[in-house]
């Protein structure tokens, strides 16, 4: 797709009049008095957690911001191919391949050693390793990210829209129950210094690096004082600088560095430009510096190129500083025994750090990823409530990874730093690739915790590491034939997953592990599956049952499939025939050999709702398997909430 | 994607309110009282022309229907390889992958030879051979494929909505100009019985098979008399069938013969079933056949499977009958030299046939899609009028195929038409098989014409043969380095595009031939791109250019290009990227060696606004080129229409 060719305009490409490409509206009235989740700030870690809560009409969500509508340029535009992953659980993966700008490859550019006023291309590489992932590094303005989850929201059974113009005063604990009692002061014009008063039993604070959400639990963000001065800016521009169109490390001799990233829509620009060291205590909004001054800057580092800019779209200077919160909730860690988290922080409100790297809206994503499900599930009655402690424990230890990875690399690109002897190319091309797992997202590893196992028996799926993301690969589903990813079943609906790799056993027969596995699924009374669907629930509601097996599709026979595997739901008890796959031999690697799984014993991959590998089991395992989800699953059998919600939504 | 599990609702299953799934709303007010193209229907064959006319501000369409909204349910829902190659051109072909059953295999069942009573499975083919697309063969609901149209139309620089409730009246030529004069009645309650007259330039019949637009122009249907009912439903149902999620063809011994095809979703499945054979002159209408007639013959084919029908969505009785009107506009054979056509017809008006081959949907759109170009074209003041005679020549052609392999399946299905022992499943299969390119839709091969060329240079690229559409195949853009389908760059803006495809000479010599084919498109005289730009226009936007080089991108410098595959577009001039491609060299067969092109001399393809080749020539075939475009294009530099049409536009 071509777009932004006679100037940038927010909102849907797709849409001709650059007027109607965007919906300003927000939900109208009042803030509801009382709710399960509120959560404050509509960036990437707030609508993530509004997506996820979305899905659950039984969970009252609410999302407040304190701008007036929804974002319209500017801000983060790197998305990972983990982050990818992720969208195409919420369901628009395939929306951001089309708009976005693909990540393929990533030049380097040095100062060149006889005319060292000028640059000259150091090296090449291929963006993203080869099958690291099924999607690719995309690149896509931060906006439209917000707009798709917006209407994922408004799609949803809970059909959320966001409350704008809302500016959050304060967060108590509410005396007579386990709520806290925000307050909030309208800044609408119609509506300007009215208070509304809202009885939440949880909050999540995504309102950035400056979060009242933090403050109001007493914590604060630590690190590095920032003391060195970036430029950013997107711009449509005329250049002969041949790699405008490939992502770029730029550094010149004595005119500091660039990152080139090229954008959607094959026109728009975004320039990251290394400014002047700040003094100590000195703050970069005190420098006056215009858009105009990173325009020089930039035509210095790119000599002997010219770079005309057209038109800037948006622009900023920020200074570089890694800060970091030591908890991401409103439990001091010696209390975890006694008390829950009532209030939460996400994304930039826990972590900041330059945005060079491209990880600021993944990990912030993430985070609200990862404390989404869980608070679904304990709102829901289908979790211990202790699940809640394990947001901050995970995210907060991923985050220390980020900041440091960013610091050493910011310190990497800051060339000007160094004498132009010092310079050496060499060493962040190697480190960039060395690192390319960490940027795309995929290195995330959660320890051992009663939500993700021991990994006794990683070597019956090496591919699938306990911990990390479940790394997808192609597969045929039996029913239809159709090539599809197995990854891909994995939907962002709070879900927990159990994928059965069949061992060399013949599958038609009826004492094969698979076939004793679907049994104890079924019948045992100690089956997860019994013990933790509720009564008069799809089968596949709280765990979601699938096969793999070895041979061919066409080798399979459906009708000799345990009938577990061909599931009878909904009103019509009319049967899925998604649940069971077969290896796609065609190109040679079946997703046994690509993910290392023993062929013959085939093993249990549990997937957490959030898509990350929760235990590697033998397909015997049945009472390891059932050990695993009674340390934190709670029986199904009073689902009242969800009743007693229903009624409560009916009425309003 | 899953849908439909608890009963068949129409619209968008993103949405998760039923009730908000789709947009009932048409235009409001009068319509028009002076249009360009009025086009009467709201079919696949109106649509498809609607929102390909709807791309052009400056040309006045308007669309009306008969029915008071949009379908909701049934009719087609086959959607050829062929067909997703344009949606592709429309931009919603992921959409359609994404929410479409995917036909990956078909299933033959015949009469079990030991006990003829019951079916058994004997074949299994895959249903597209490898390689024909790059997009598979996909089912889904007509009406979805309308909402995309629609939501296409609203987004379109024209913002094109239906005019629902309208029944065409008459047609007739005003004496005063070259227009016809349209009377329609209104059918909605608040207007009923009011009279709406349009004079149109042009008149587009896609009202079906008894067109009153074809009547009103004297033409009519010829063919055979329909004397054979079939059943059509669209059915939630539980069975222990085990191909019913696998297209299939099934012929019992002595109860008739289904078509099964599984449908969105997962859980829907369509069945065409035969009925008794019709008495001379008996119509369908007067057997009475139920719903419960439908399932219970189906229950007879499938012995010894159950088949427990849970919700019927839709259903109809139909009686094959294959006919076509032998010219598809309103101009006689003998007066083409003397006029040109006002009023067209398209779809079923021209041509209507039993629904199993899974083609009627398809050859519709292909029909409409053929004319929207033609029509835009020289209302744009683009090409010569005489362009419109090509219309009814090249797709009465393909409708007059099209019944016959219509004819020739159906008797092969009509099983109780034959005794038991006359039955041939692998005569079936076999030519299931054979046809397998006819009903992806990729066999339609226009003759040669003043818009098609004589083959004489088809030996420089085989795969490309000219007549037929382009066939895609993977290349690598050289500026970003994406691997992407070169098929997928047309788009269905009424633009011709012209291929270079480089021999093995050296891409950056000045003297190569790549440079100078692009030296004389921009430079000389008679260049057709100079000629028939309009002054003031982006240099692309009448003939878009494109190279292809046979080296790996990493050894081709942008740096070398001609600056005409750099062209500078738009009000700040900024240069479009995506001119030049490499061969994406990774898999072994490139895009020369899959499609036959001369490694050593290289060619020209041109193609046509519609997606087909209109000529393969030597890359110095400079003379040859610029006498082709000469043959039907009108120099650009008077373009009044344009002007005009947006001051009207501005005035309205």
């Amino acid at each position: 797709m071509q777009f932004h060719l006679n100037g940038y305009e927010p909102g849907d490409p797709e849409i001709s009049d650059p007027a109607e490409r965007h919906d300003p509206t927000g939900a109208s009235g009042n803030v509801p008095q009382e709710v399960d989740v509120l959560i404050v700030g509509c960036g990437p870690a707030g609508l993530t957690l509004a997506a996820q809560l979305s899905a659950f009409p039984d969970i009252k969500t609410c999302i407040v911001e304190q701008k007036s509508g929804p974002l319209l340029r500017g801000q983060a535009d790197g998305i990972a191919c983990r982050t990818m992953e992720m969208f195409h659980a919420f369901g628009f993966s395939e929306r951001v391949l089309k708009e976005g700008y693909w990540v393929n490859e990533t030049t380097f550019w040095k100062p060149d050693d006889t005319q060292p006023e000028n640059i000259i291309r150091s090296g090449r590489v291929q963006d993203v390793e080869e099958g690291l992932s099924e999607f690719p590094h995309v690149i896509l303005n931060q906006a439209r990210v917000h707009d798709f989850f917006l209407e994922v929201m408004r799609k949803s059974p809970a059909r959320l829209k966001p409350y704008y113009s809302r500016r959050l005063l304060d967060i108590e604990p509410d005396p007579a129950s386990s709520c806290v009692t925000v307050r909030l002061e309208r800044l609408d014009p119609a509506h300007e210094g009215e208070t509304e008063t809202v009885k939440a039993h949880h909050v999540v604070g995504c309102d950035g690096a400056r979060s009242t959400v933090r403050k109001s639990i007493g914590r604060a963000l630590y690190g590095d004082s920032a003391n060195h001065a970036w430029g950013v800016m997107d711009v449509l521009a005329v250049t002969d600088f041949p790699d405008i169109r490939l992502k770029g490390l730029i550094q010149s001799t004595n005119q500091g560095a660039i990152v080139l990233i090229p954008r959607e829509g094959g026109y728009l620009i975004r320039i990251y430009v290394e400014l002047d060291k700040l003094h100590e205590d000195e703050r970069v909004a005190n420098r006056n510096i215009t858009a105009d001054d990173l325009i020089a800057a930039t035509q210095r580092v790119l000599k002997p190129y010219t770079f005309e800019v057209k038109e800037i779209a948006w622009w900023s200077v920020y200074e570089i500083g890694q800060r970091l919160c030591d908890k991401f909730d409103d439990v001091p860690a010696e209390e975890i025994g006694a008390r829950l988290p009532r209030v939460f922080i996400a994304g930039d409100a826990c972590h900041t750090h330059s945005p060079k790297a491209g990880q600021g809206m993944n990990v912030s994503m993430q985070d609200s990823f990862n404390l989404g499900w869980k608070l679904a599930s304990v709102l829901r009655k289908r979790s211990t409530p202790r699940l809640l402690h394990t947001y901050s424990a995970e995210r907060q230890a991923i985050a220390k990874e980020l900041i440091d990875f960013d610091r050493e690399w910011a310190q990497m690109l800051s060339a000007s730093a160094k004498s132009a002897t010092e310079l050496n190319p060499q060493e962040v091309q190697t480190y960039f690739v060395r690192q390319g797992r960490y940027t795309a997202g995929t290195a995330t590893h959660y320890h051992s915790s009663f939500i993700t196992g021991e990994p006794a028996h990683q070597h019956l799926a090496k591919g699938f590491v306990v911990g990390t993301r479940l790394h997808s690969a192609p597969v045929v589903r039996l029913a239809d034939a159709k090539p599809v990813h197995l990854g891909h079943t994995l939907k962002a609906d709070g879900r927990w997953r159990l994928f059965a790799f069949a061992g060399r056993e013949d599958p038609a027969a009826a004492n094969s592990d698979v076939h004793a596995l679907c049994t104890f699924l079924a019948e045992a009374e100690d089956s997860p599956v019994k013990r933790y669907t509720p009564a008069g629930e799809d089968i596949d509601c709280v765990i979601d049952v699938r096969a793999v097996f070895q041979q061919d599709h066409r080798e399979l026979a459906l009708e000799k499939m345990p009938a577990f595997l061909l599931p009878q739901k909904g009103r019509y008890q009319l049967r899925d025939y998604e649940k069971v796959f077969c290896a796609d031999v065609r190109g040679g690697h079946d997703i046994f050999t690509l993910r290392g799984i023993d062929r013959e014993r085939g093993c249990i991959v549990v997937v957490r709702p959030d898509q990350y590998v929760a235990h590697i089991l033998q397909l015997d395992g049945h009472a390891e398997l059932a050990r695993f989800f009674d340390g934190f699953m709670v029986p199904g059998k009073t689902d009242t909430r969800g009743v007693q919600m229903a009624k409560t939504i009916a009425v309003r």
